[in-house]
């Protein structure tokens, strides 16, 4: 088999970890595999060259800036490339220059367009290692791109979809995905198999174990990824098309956010272009906005309740206050809002076929007592935002009330 | 006109120093001239990263270590080009493989081939400052390359050759070539100019400023090298072809060299293939043998003696005497030799045209009591091996006697 394997920065962190990265890649090869290893940066290297760079620019240049960072990687590879080789192993490090990682010119947040996989699969054909930069590209001018936070783990997937690799594996310090955060739920059971989709409803809503775009990446080329431990050798959890889960499962997993804040306009004049004129403001400041319930009254008026990330809510409200005030009212008299909320969501794509989920979901929490604030939907995910000091208590109840502690095999009703 | 400026890792070694080099920068292009820089890694920067790959291999892949250690280059590159911008000047960095720096794959000692310098030309045309990293390449395969210590002068020259640049600029921590050592010769006055001839000599013998290959390259190509201070202002020295010297003097400069000890071989059997045996042996194991002296005696017996680099000298007789018993004797009785000792050198063009400077040098030492133990000439040149004690002395009456602390026009005599 030909086999991708993803090192972050904590698995490369020191020469020591470099030697079990490299011990691990020549087990993976004694075993029969074709390897091909991605590799950050040394953890703490990229925020050591981006606090050098903000020394001397307070908005340093993106290109410049993708110029200096991307040397992170660089030189791991070539230290995970000695590192094998000192194991008695043949290996050859390839930056995103050599590869070739073609992506667009969007320095610090490029976006992979094409990979020419030859060289690498020359390599391979050789039974050398290839030791791949991740995070980096370069653009059709020759110039130095990054990919953006995380962007190791798209690099994986797109040199997984570019070799053809029978898996990607990426090696992380967690041993897999969990149905909730182990933290919360003691009973959380780490799952074999995902589905692409509801991992990427899972991953934008905190488990933040996959890079977002490595999992989109993964669902358009079909590859299968694989998210286990570098500590370990335990199978970790498979990411892969839906239709190869064995797990028909209704109920995947259980997450919450705690990272928001709710805003709510009431009382506002119901008419054509009131949602638009609201929202202008707010994105031309790039503040994201999530979740949005707007209710009819029968009075002509209409309640307008969104979430933003807590850092912008004070801002936001700021900017609506100024910018639409025949709306908000001229002292924002009616704009209020809630920082201490949570937003928890089940995810699953047996949803699509069981209609009950959303019932079963809300009984489980007004049994507990816990008072529904928003509710929003997805194709494969219901998101309730509660308040806040409710979110261990609600993730626990929806946790083992969708009996994600058993087996898929033991469970009863939904 | 085009100026090429050359910064070494003192000079950019802290974010404060990579700002002064911004604003030199900035102030020699409002002086209504196209610049163009090239830097090195920050100084200590290789070191640390070569320490690395020691870590992970005693004996790492020249290909990797040359990946890992152009990453120093490559920050300095776009940190200086985030310091000009920050000045308010418009800068862009160029990597090896951006310029396009064509070098042999010999890695960690490789050559250039060739020099595109269109990109760079495009950007000064435009009124940006090119900020090139210094000690790196790429070979036709797209393979990194690093030119080896004190590279980036070389970058510098080449750069300035590729551009036709009217003057290659060499920031260094001192303000110019001198006619000696000031740390020997308190009188040693600093040289407005001295020719490329003259400079190679002098590079060799210790006067350690410029890379010997990048005088060597600044000849073949008839680059103006201006060797001067990164904390001053005041002109340093140029280092021009020999017809432009104003300076039409005998002598340029007086040099030590502590750094070679002497193997002399005593009444060897004097018959054709003696010196070929005797050297191979040497340079299988890459030692490099400088002065070299053969006497032939009367009694069919000859004399040999030469110099190697001082840590070398054990190395050497050991491999003499298992290598060719025959020649120095099955216990190397025939072998002798002296840590002791220190090459003297007087350079100068002027003496190709004036036959008394060996006898001046010969008188002035022996005035002194200075025994003189071996003689070597090149045409602009001459050597004398002597004891290691006299070496402040010799250079000092040598200085003196050649009249060199004063200026060109007041010398009397030789």
């Amino acid at each position: 088999m030909l086999i991708v394997q993803k090192y972050g920065g904590t698995s490369v962190g020191t020469v020591e970890r470099m030697k079990a990265v490299a011990e691990r890649c020549l087990r993976t090869q004694r075993a029969g595999h074709q390897v091909a290893v991605v590799v950050s940066a040394m953890s703490g290297e990229t925020n050591r060259l981006l606090e050098l760079t903000r020394q001397l620019h307070e908005d340093p240049n993106d290109r410049e800036v993708d110029v200096i960072i991307s040397t992170g990687e660089q030189v791991s590879v070539g230290l995970v490339a000695l590192a094998i080789r000192a194991a008695g192993g043949k290996a050859r490090s390839f930056l995103g220059s050599q590869c070739k990682i073609l992506t667009d010119s969007s320095f610090a947040r490029a976006r992979i367009l094409e990979i020419d996989g030859q060289p690498i699969k020359d390599v391979l054909a050789k039974g050398e290692i290839a030791v791949i930069a991740g995070f980096q590209g370069v653009d059709d001018k020759g110039n130095i791109t990054t990919l953006g936070r995380g962007g190791s783990d798209t690099t994986g997937v797109a040199i997984a979809a570019a070799l053809g690799a029978d898996a990607c594996e990426i090696y992380t310090d967690v041993d897999g995905i969990y149905t909730s955060d182990p933290n919360i739920v003691p009973n959380a059971r780490k799952l074999d198999r995902i589905s692409y989709e509801e991992m990427l409803e899972l991953a934008s809503l905190g488990a933040k174990v996959l890079q977002i775009r490595s999992v989109e990446l993964g669902m358009k080329y079909g590859v299968r990824i694989h998210v286990r431990s570098s500590f370990s050798d335990v199978e970790g959890t498979w990411v892969v098309p839906e239709e190869s889960s064995m797990e028909k499962v209704v109920v995947s997993g259980v997450t919450a956010s705690r990272d928001e804040a709710k805003i709510t306009l009431e009382d506002l004049p119901d008419m054509p272009g009131i949602a638009a004129r609201m929202f202008a403001p707010l994105a031309d400041e790039n503040v994201s906005v999530d979740m949005i319930v707007q209710n009819q009254g029968y009075d002509g008026t209409t309640d307008l309740t969104f979430t933003v990330p807590k850092g912008d809510r004070k801002r936001s409200v700021q900017l609506l206050t100024d910018k639409v005030p025949d709306i908000v009212g001229t002292k924002g008299e009616r704009i209020s809002y809630d920082d201490e909320i949570c937003k928890v969501s089940v995810v699953g794509v047996g949803m699509r076929s069981h209609a009950g989920v959303a019932k079963t979901m809300f009984e489980l929490l007004a049994k507990e007592g816990i008072n529904i604030q928003l509710i929003s939907t997805s194709e494969i995910k219901i998101s309730v935002v509660i308040a806040r000091k409710y979110a261990e208590l609600a993730v626990r109840t929806l946790h083992d009330g969708f009996g994600l502690s058993l087996p898929p095999a033991d469970r009863t009703g939904l």
